[in-house]
């Protein structure tokens, strides 16, 4: 059965589940391990999902963000790190379709779905060292790039590079990841998001055509433009809800199979402990509220999107602070549960073959990709004073 | 013009933002006077959303308990005592609605509709020292009760009495404020809510006709009777969330019109000040937690209510959880906000005529009416074992 | 007994509890009343404590200011606002005596011990309305003053006024409170602190004699002199200490006495509650810290003062690093245990008898002193930077 | 130069400083790998630092408890492992002074002082597998148990075992390591504290002398035998301390070395960013808090020790509360500052190399030794009903 077949019989989302409970088999060992997760990268090119936002007229299972979204968080319950490639596969699609012309993205589009291409990142604003040469009708792009999530093991990549005789002008292209002169360093060793494959890359005199460059209408051009960071944003903060709600089902899984009461404690049962049940309230407090805020911030960015070139500056705007509101909780609300989650389950909880410490590692270097305390800052500005985030790769 | 005719010119919410803007010139002082805001009930009666709740065939405005619950929001931003006794008005509607034989309520939702009574209560489940003696036909409540919200002034009152012979069942009747035998104390006067009237009463060998009882389906008996506590609990959370919306608001005006920059902070007007917009970035991150779950349980319990008798145990128990997390997030995040709005207003703000401590008052002494920690304990045993929270008056 | 006599037989400290015991039995109905506590100025007057930090050598008891500061936490318990001015008192002594020559402050020093002069403060080095004119031989001060605690009923004053002559000088003078052209306009009501007195005050051509200028060594002009904002910051904290420990004492007889358990918490009395326990143990932790903080930093100003004019500003550098430190955790365990106390006592303990709120709104309005922001801000910049703290009226 | 010489040129902190630089240098990749610090150990034998706490007439270096505890949070700041066991040796030390008679703990003094010995840990009151079977004359220890702390590489062992025929009393002995029968499983393998060797051991009919057994007075006999837990609650106070000034200290030099300030913020070093040194001035107070709390419990501890048998059981209490605010303090500020390091460093901190989290899972690891909320719920029982902690192996 091909892979699309396969989708229309279940739910994405189905999917998605049935996808994860396979990944969270491996989930800690590779986690220690590190590296590319070949394997599951390979389920996922055959599932079909990599062209779940796709519309279905270039063949993609047509999925809104919410749903798009939601099969990030679902996976990011078990495997923060898978979570993030597949999301940013979106998010690089989301690039193409919303910087360049449709004679350019449609043809990308179409051939991700037919040929379930994994798009990878080598676009990093603020990593000026790639720059470009300008030649008669092609570029080239020359120089180093740090944190290129998903490269590795990708057909396709969004890279970024720095026109200095254009004032530092960014361009963005869509090249073969296999193109000569691209050297992905396979360097990526962190003490979380371990499989990301977030390393380095060198471009080499790397040839990029006009046609490959994302310029109409380029970067950050339009309110409508200007929602790809907010896609990255919204993409985060479903991965830091998704770790949140793992971590949360795991130690629920653990207090009531295997932690025991504390001698003083007058109970019977680990589950009737008030203190153990008041961690519990909270956490399902805290993550009730992150639920409603990423759920309504992917409902207004479904509709965002399907506004298109209508889409106001003063309605993206919005979209901007709404993202914003629920990546501080979900960050805040996830680091306290990642932190909290073993003083409910003890301390044989902390055994290394657990791997119990994970979410806390890949949601504390996940939440770094751009300060939490410039969010509330803007989230201020916006409630003090009214003035609308500025739109950047970041806001 | 008619109070129905006015109110179907502009929306209730509209209709309630002019009352706001007229209450809140005088919200300062009354809360320095505290008793009974005469004008300001009359006021609402000569509004008409005294019947926001009841349905049109009724001669009500047919309003949602989302609209309901929006409207309490709105008073609660400028005057959380009015507030209080108008969402409790539409409580103790349904709590007739939830409770009684349709040929009960039907006839005092026409008479609430046409003659804009005003509803007090006299419920206090544990407050058990009003005794119930049964006669022929009839029934007798003697005894005393505390904390009745919104009796002075009222047309009816929600009372409720101990039956000892029945094992301390616990009667409710609805009867007419003004019957022989009651006498209301007018004796509230504590540090917050200082205008609902929630003082004592007493009632002295006071005659109940059967009629007047809610026996049928009576108190709590089935899902769709068990919504009267959630109501209850979500209109207290709409009361703290529009508390703490009140003072944001307030807090705002004065940083931008009052506020100065503290003289070694290198800005020139505080509001540059880091510190300062990342108070209001937090204040703004935690209201739109607040909303984003005081909405989204508020279209749930829209959803319960008209279900009726079709409303299962389960889905009324997801709409207690929900509300429970609105609560706790409303309740913390309220009272940090009326804490912390000093530190972005200033030393000056403490003057005793601006009243900025009422904030912190209200939201302190309305949020004691049931223990948050049982709140949370509740989301825990759900959390934690699955375990739905028993319907009581308080859940 | 004379005052003297009466202070020799028992310690300052008891002699303090005392007075304490008689005026908690009326500081909740002047915390309503406001205005100034003439009975119990005059009882601190009788009893000798305004020369507690005097030197024996000049008639005083010439506590250290470790003990001086314990008498201020203990007023702090119960009263609040005569712990300010108390405190206030011996900071106007402290002022004179390092901003003055020996010939001007010895004489001050034996007048106040020999006729119970109580001191008031007209400093207020951020308020730069009143100025001063320069004449052959004295001054004279015009203008307007705000914050001038403890300045009515006072028999001497610390006022300051800016010489536009000489750039924006401050100059401090030492003046009888009755002074021609002194009116102090008795207008403080606010919602905290209430008979600290901190109204307005206004200069109308007051003379000022050279010999009450305090000009050698001058304000903040030595390591020693610098002392004074020092001794200013460790007496707020001292005060916000003492509020959060008269409230938790106040919290705990309500709930031993009068508190009930919460229906299903299966406890008989709510002194066995986990939640309340789990309250009061965070309160204790809490007080514990800031109590270890406050007792620290007192030792090493009496070490600082000792040194006089040895002190060097690294020392001088590090204490104030400490009182930072100490400041910071009294107003934030202080707040929060004040806003709390409401969860350990209930619903009933709002009443307005009570005045429990008035814990809250003291520490509230006495903590907006100076920001806490920017006390964070000092102790970041010597954490990271090794900056100290530059020595202001502040800091 | 013998270890006792050397120890006598330097003081025994400025020895732990050396070492502990020592131990700097290789604790990243040492906490990677795990397993027994072999290399360390000896040099903290070859140091003289085993006898640190052992009195000068039995031999050794006659540290008080706030001196040898000093050395426990020097080592923690970089190494929170070798600071476990060191602390460890001589918890195991005093448990043979606390608990036997001289005749029995002079010579066991004497001998690690003069041959260096390090000592284990097989005691842990809470796994009941160990038990006793009674000889005439001997004991056999027979059983697992589980935490076995610093037993590997040990020459000495303290063991516990339960004696059923005794109604399950706690029989504690000291035997060589090597004796027959035990075996250590060298099976620690956890997510942080990974070379503390806290693994597995199998008594197999173990013998064990009477002149081995902690009889007299016993364990947990008399208000000075109770010290034992105290001194291990402190000592994991000191680690919870160490390892938050540790991590301080990282973040620190990252910060100024490496960190970039973040493209919107207007500062040129992050140095001036106002976010940052909000973090780091709320670390600050944070340390400074528990700084005070731990040597103000360290002091306590000394006096409470020289008091010896003279030791009251209320005076026993106070300390027990005084050691109890402190945990609470260093748990929470620890793990708050081990979290938010990283948005002082930012994202490339997290790299695997400089293994920054190993601070956040050394610190979470051993903080779950005993619950945090039983030991909330002393202080609140003390703190409301006035009620002393019962001591117990962790009260």
């Amino acid at each position: 059965m091909s892979s699309q077949a396969q989708a229309s019989v279940i739910s994405p989302l189905q999917l998605a589940r049935k996808l994860a409970a396979d990944f969270a088999e491996t989930a800690a060992e590779r986690d220690k391990r590190g590296g590319t997760p070949k394997a599951e990268r390979d389920a996922l090119r055959r599932s079909g999902l990599l062209s779940l936002s796709i519309p279905t007229q270039f063949g993609g299972l047509g999925a809104s963000w919410s749903e798009t979204l939601s099969v990030v968080r679902e996976f990011a319950k078990v495997d923060s790190s898978i979570a993030h490639v597949f999301g940013f596969q979106h998010l690089m699609l989301a690039t193409v379709r919303l910087f360049s012309r449709p004679e350019q993205w449609q043809p990308w589009f179409e051939q991700t779905a037919r040929k379930n291409w994994f798009w990878g990142n080598a676009l990093n604003p603020l990593d000026t060292r790639t720059v470009v040469k300008t030649f008669d009708g092609w570029r080239e792009f020359s120089g180093k790039k740090s944190f290129c999530s998903g490269a590795s093991d990708s057909e396709m990549l969004i890279a970024s590079a720095v026109d200095e005789s254009a004032g530092g002008k960014l361009l963005i292209a869509a090249i073969p990841s296999g193109r000569t002169g691209i050297t992905l360093h396979g360097d990526w060793d962190n003490m979380g998001q371990r499989q990301t494959d977030s390393g380095s890359a060198t471009f080499e005199r790397v040839r990029v055509e006009e046609s490959e460059l994302l310029l109409d209408p380029g970067p950050l051009s339009t309110p409508f433009a200007c929602l790809r960071p907010l896609i990255a944003q919204l993409h985060f903060t479903h991965i830091f809800l998704g770790i949140a709600e793992g971590a949360f089902e795991e130690a629920r899984q653990y207090t009531l199979k295997e932690s025991r009461p504390w001698f003083t404690s007058k109970v019977r049962h680990v589950s009737e402990d008030p203190y153990v049940l008041r961690h519990y309230g909270e956490f399902w407090a805290g993550l009730e509220a992150v639920r409603a805020l990423v759920e309504r911030a992917a409902a207004q960015l479904d509709e965002a999107w399907r506004k298109e070139h209508g889409l106001g500056s003063e309605e993206r705007a919005q979209l901007a602070l709404s993202i914003a509101s629920a990546k501080v909780a979900a960050t805040r609300t996830g680091l306290d549960l990642c932190t909290r989650l073993f003083e409910v389950t003890g301390a044989r909880a902390t055994h290394a073959a657990l791997r119990f410490d994970r979410y806390w590692r890949n949601l504390r270097t996940q939440s770094l990709h751009d300060p939490l305390d410039y969010k509330i800052h803007e989230l201020g500005d916006w409630a003090l004073n009214g003035t609308r985030p500025t739109p950047t790769f970041y806001s």
